[in-house]
Parts: structure tokens; sequence; C-alpha cells
């Protein structure tokens, strides 16, 4: 880290420093589509977004709103070898509810609880670039893969920086005129890396559960920190369920690359984040 | 005009002041439905956009996309002694197609023109605040009408001289979680007047004519410049077509509240407003 620290454009003129803002706290949020298709968690959730100190982002996926759309246009999910697949009547679909209809109804909540939050998808100010994944055996269509450029920095710092919140929608672009589908999860992910050297980065998803769970079953057996050590005995010892192996995954090669922390925890819980210092599942190394 | 000269707000930090700012030309340009619906006029439009000189801004209608998305959901338009009514299953629509799919993109295709566009709706950062336009004799819906406050000048001046190019679609919001459907002609004049203090604002209208004209048949009968005693003159003759009156109305309103120059010409010919210093008609108060 410290060689990127040295790195560090000094500017003075226009915005804040990225060395000026190194020091500073960055909380990256995501959450997913169960929090969006439940009027109450959404709103509860947004007032917490809205409540959280400091710099911040949302990212957004999409819900079962873009399915009920697609099904009011007559419009079929195309599905090669049970993977959803993005065509261009998708991505029409895709566009119009994730960087329209829910993005701007989130900004427009944000702003009614005094949040200055400002609706982006990644070609706004070619803040995150993608490439189209390359076909090998199946053809996914206009979807968009990040690697270690993907994230306009600087004029993500400019933003930040100047009181505004960005709140992301899942929609990336190519750099040569065309958009492109890309994963929430992932765009999250290289937020908190693209920013990493900047800010202090902590990155938090919140999904359905109540943190990583001993017992699948059981909401209360929470564990509320893991570090590499405990990750390898976890997964030894078989005590995590598979489909949050490559989230934990996920989390840790985030932390190798500069991340903060990562928070795995529930929407409901997100008020907790700042005022009693928990929030679901910690994972960070020591 | 120095009235609001010296009221303006000095800040060296995060951005460049107001004060610094007045001397700088700034574009604000509308395009309507016609220059979006024709792939190829629009690609040559957003060309000429992307290589303006310094400060600019686009605002955008929606062309008859919207229409088409809502027959393809069996949503019919609702009228009302001929007014279209924006109930809120149009203003879904309109916030798919408008700030989701036109507005992206947009974007994308001026981000591959090096214009580091920045696609935003009135909701975003607070920057145009609207008020749900009262029921008299019609209902109108979710419109929303703009005054004199309605432009939040400091957010949008970060942005502009932070180097984004703000693309506006006709979206904006009421500030306690509900948005708008907004006239984009007025979205374009309230941007102009609220920004006057701090630029020389040029106000753009691009339309399917070349100009003000004096024979509407006759393309070359372009009047090149009105200031407001040849429009009293012009309008006493009866030679201004009727279309045209409220547009050059709205127009000389603009310019009394500050506004620089108002220009009405084709987006065909936007490529001529700095390369030979002449687009369409010129109004302006000399």
């Amino acid at each position: 880290m410290s060689g990127n620290k040295n790195q560090i454009k000094k500017e003075t003129n226009g915005f804040l420093s990225f060395a000026e803002s190194r020091s500073e706290a960055l909380y990256i949020i995501k959450i997913g589509g169960n929090v969006i298709d439940n009027s109450e968690k959404l709103h509860r959730f947004l007032r917490a977004f809205a409540d959280l100190k400091g710099f911040k982002i949302l990212v957004h996926g999409g819900g079962k709103v873009a399915t009920k759309i697609a099904d009011e246009m007559h419009i079929e999910a195309k599905m090669i070898d049970g993977r959803r697949i993005t065509d261009i009547e998708t991505l029409r679909i895709v566009t119009m509810v994730y960087a329209g209809l829910i993005n701007k109804n989130l900004v427009a909540q944000l702003q009614k609880y005094g949040c200055n939050a400002i609706g982006l998808s990644g070609v706004d100010g070619n803040l995150i670039k993608a490439k189209k994944r390359l076909v090998e055996t199946i053809d996914y269509g206009y979807v968009g893969d990040l690697d270690n450029s993907s994230i306009e920095t600087e004029n993500l710092s400019k933003l930040i920086n100047n009181g505004f919140i960005p709140v992301f929608s899942a929609i990336t672009h190519d750099g040569d005129g065309q958009l492109l589908n890309t994963n929430a999860d992932t765009i999250a992910a290289a937020l908190a890396i693209g920013t990493a050297p900047h800010y202090q980065t902590s990155l938090v998803y919140c999904f359905d559960k109540k943190g990583v769970l001993i017992d699948i079953d059981d909401e209360n057996s929470v564990i509320r920190e893991i570090n590499p050590l405990a990750y390898k005995d976890l997964k030894e010892n078989g005590l995590i369920a598979d489909g949050m192996l490559p989230k934990l995954q996920n989390a840790f090669e985030a932390i190798n690359k500069g991340v903060k922390e990562v928070f795995i925890g529930s929407a409901d819980d997100l008020n907790e984040l700042q005022s009693k210092n928990i929030f679901g599942t910690k994972l960070f190394n020591c």
C-alpha cells in the first residue's frame, strides 16, 4: 500500500487532492434485489444509508422489476445452459429499469432524507469501463467484465470530495458507445479496490441473512469476525455453506488489494454499522 | 445583473469559485425528439456537440421511444381535453425511457467521442427541483413546473467546473421523494437563467427548421438576428408563424433574466455555431 500512497496524484485546484483524502473513510454499500423488492425494508435501509456519516457510495441491483417489465413487454428471458443471457432486448430493459426507474427513485428517496445522492451508471463520467465478455463456450451477450483499470478514480474522487453521494446502477460501457450489463457485486468490489489507494475503504454487502452463519438455520449463529486464518479453518472444517464460499473468496481478494475490511450482513441492520460499530460479519486482514 | 454579480458566493475549496467562472462561456443546448428519432441526425449532432469548445450542457426530450415502449406494455396515453396527462404509469415509462434508455445511450456515444458526459436528471444532486402542477381545470398528473429557485446552481457549477458535461433528461423531483415529468424546453431555459449570474450563458434550441423563417416554406429565409425592436416589428406585421411566437416570447424572457443570447436553429447545423459563428436565428438584447 505504501507504494500506492507515494504515487498519489497531488492536485490542489478543483477538488481536494487524493493525498489529503487518503485518511478519510469511504463506505461502499451494495444492496440486492431482496431489499429493492420490499418497500418497507427499502425505506428503512435508505434512511440508515442517509444517516451514515462521511463518504459513501451505494451500488444497487435490479430485483424483480426488470423481469416484471420484460413480462409486460412480452420479452422472454434468454437462457443458455441455465445461464441468463443479456441479448439486445434484455440490455434495453435493464438500462431502462436499473439506470432509469430504480436508480432515480432511490435517489429521490435519499434526497428526501437530506442525502445529496447523484444517480450514476458506469458510462457517466466514464466512471466504470468494462470489457464485453469474450465468447468461449457461451455467448453471454452484452455483459461487461471489469479489471484493475475499470474505475476512473480521479473523476469519482471529484464527485465524492465535492459532496455528492454516488448511487450506481449495474450498467457499464465499453468506451466505444456500447452499454453493458455488469454484476452489481462485482461493481461494488471494483469500486472498493479502485478507491482503496485514496480512502480507507470499507466494502459492505447487504443480503438477506444477518451475516455468515455457523448454522444456516440459526440467525443467532453469526460469526462476527473472520480473518484469513479463521477463514482457512472454517473452510477446512466444512463450516461455511457452499453459496457463501465464493463471497468470502472475493472479499479476501478485495482485502488483499487494499480494501480495509469487508462486511456481509442484513440491510435491516445497516443503522448499527456506525452506531454500535458492528454489522454482520467483518472480514479483515490482521 | 451587477447586483447578482456582487452577491456571487466566494469559495476556493473544492471547486472554482463562482466569481472566477463568471467570464466563462456556457452553452446550454436542447435537442428534441426529431433528432433522437433519427439515428443519422443524432450521431451528426452528438459529434458536433462533442466538438464544441468550453463549458456546455445538453438537455434532451424523449422522442417517440416512450410512446413505443408504452405501446409494447399496452399502456395507453392518457388525454384530457386533448392534453397529455402524466399518470403514474406514464411517469414510470418516461422515467425508464428518458432517464434510463435515452440518457445512457446519449452519454455512451458522447464518451466515445471523447466528451466527458455525465447523464443526470433533476433529482440527481438535487439539481432541478420542481413543484407538482396544481389542479385547476385539468389534473395533469405528475408534471413538475419550475420557478426561479429550481436550479441548484452551486452543485451544478461543481460538476461543470470539474470537467463534467451534464446531459439532462426531462425528469425532475419535488424534494419529497416524488419524481416529476417536466418539459425539456422549460428545463433548458431554467438552466440558462439559473447559471446566468455565474457564466456567459447561451441558450441553443435545436429544432427541425434552419431558424426563424420569414417564409415558412423557404428554408433560405432565415432571419439571422432579432433584437427586441425587430421582434416587435415582426410581430406587429404578422411576419412570424403562430407556432414560433411563444418560443420567441420565452427566449426574450430568458434574455431579460440575464441569458446572453438565445439561438434557434437546426441540429444539423450545430457544427457552425463556433466554427462560422452563425447558427440559425440569434436573439439578443442590444
